[in-house]
């Protein structure tokens, strides 16, 4: 499959996943309508939605399409949005931009925001609750349990913690990697893993698709230190990796461009062994592999 | 019942909730280990435990005991700790002490309470959809949806929301009713129709529960409200509503107390006939009814 047949498949169930997110998310009405209008602005219309792409074509090796993975992957999106509006609190991250538009506290105001981003949890859990999109009730409540799993304390707010600690010491290699398998890891994980979830995947098949999501996590997050530091570059002229990110724990920083690099090419050998056990069929994920150590942005 | 005995069943079923919280939030060890910390200290030693105590009084109308009525109140009472976190945050109502101690981000910071808060609704969910408590995948995703829908736009945080704005405009008793219907009203519905839901409750009774919490919820506030006076009368010598609650939408403000006393009797004498159902055995509920409107702190 060509690079531009795999963004193809992207953007439809990108289009699909923003029609799900439409019909679910609360309409701007009734006393509260604020923080209705607020949530609609935190997760509607926003970015590349890698992570339903991932709970579909890993429902697809299976055999499983239609609701189910799209309904899967809108949860994913809803606890994604949640997380992007609470890291962009000014107590967090203060960041006053976010997919090139005012973050929502900046948009709307801080309580406003905190509480979007608590609502859009809850809803991610009521949706993936319903029984009204073709999973039984033992296959939701898994998906809730991992979900919640990997969004909590031992997940991605666990990771997040470690990402605001660290900002006042170094970390090691093996740290950052600990940091990044949770903050971003855990919900990739659960992505692939909610494919194997819808359709009954065996242990050997969930094994290697846990394994293919680590991989693939960990390559994201270093081609994103990687595009931090170009993009640096560019804006400041600057060319040393040290001098651009002081006090934030990249892989760069720690690894050199050179050693980043090697890394991700390491990674993506892993990645495409671990796909071995589907053959042919899983073509789409390697493929997405490396759309994600290529892209530009 | 006499009222010592209910508070004796109160405190046991408080003193098992402890213990359950204690199990279910992660230790505070790892990398994230503050988190855990922030964790722990917003949701233990805290309180009546009045909602687990409303999950295990419905649950027993249907002969229902042991570990899912005290799983059900753990993780409404995980919901009720993360809504006072961020309810306590300078943003929202800037509070600096909570039950007698610093609230969560005075004790730690502002970061780590929206993280906690954050990582306490998760686990909330985590807890319910696991299948280690004796409720079926079928209850277990009811209770899930049930929980997430009291907890997020349309519920709790809704009713957040519209306290939020009300402190710029005048309330009507009736939007009054709406907000605490939406605020503190739906997670006390739903720690009573969880009983029905462990019970497997006919529409009859699950109806006549929801009357009953509609009841419950609407007294509850009103005598936080009458308390609130009090104390503020105490302290301040002012003997006047009006003056002492300004800028806060409340019923004793817009009823005046003579007013808001006959509303608690007008509830409490509904509440008592939606009990009728059940007979003898929803004792416990009317005397628990009596103890919340006769509260004196």
């Amino acid at each position: 499959m060509s690079t531009v047949l795999l963004e193809a498949r992207m953007a439809t169930v990108a289009a699909a996943v923003e029609v799900e997110l439409a019909a679910l998310l609360p309409a701007a009405e009734g006393a509260q309508a604020r923080l209705n209008e607020a949530m609609r602005y935190a997760a509607l219309g926003g970015g590349k939605r890698l992570r339903p792409f991932l709970v579909a074509a890993t429902a697809e090796l299976f055999g499983i399409t239609g609701a189910a993975p799209i309904r899967v992957g809108a949860a994913v999106e809803l606890i994604h949005a949640y997380s992007l509006v609470h890291d962009d609190l000014p107590a967090m991250d203060d960041a006053a931009l976010r997919r090139g538009r005012p973050s929502c506290h900046r948009a709307f105001d801080e309580a406003t925001a905190i509480l979007a981003g608590d609502a859009l949890q809850a809803l991610a859990f009521e949706v993936l609750a319903r029984d009204d999109y073709g999973a039984d009730p033992g296959q939701r409540c898994r998906l809730v349990r991992k979900l919640a799993e990997a969004s909590g304390a031992l997940g991605m707010c666990g990771g997040q913690m470690i990402d605001l600690l660290a900002e006042r010491q170094e970390l090691t290699v093996a740290e950052i990697t600990t940091l990044q398998r949770l903050k971003t890891g855990a919900i990739i994980g659960f992505s692939c893993e909610a494919g194997a979830v819808l359709g009954r995947a065996g242990s050997a098949e969930t094994e290697a698709l846990r394994g293919y999501a680590h991989d693939l996590g960990l390559a994201f997050q270093i081609k994103d230190d990687l595009l931090d530091l170009e993009g640096d570059s560019a804006v400041t002229g600057k060319d040393s990796g040290r001098d651009s990110e002081v006090g934030k724990a990249t892989f760069v920083r720690r690894l050199g461009v050179a050693g980043a690099r090697a890394k991700l090419e390491e990674l993506r050998r892993s990645a495409l062994g671990r796909l071995d056990i589907f053959g042919d069929s899983a073509r789409v994920l390697g493929q997405l592999f490396a759309f994600v150590i290529d892209r530009r942005s």
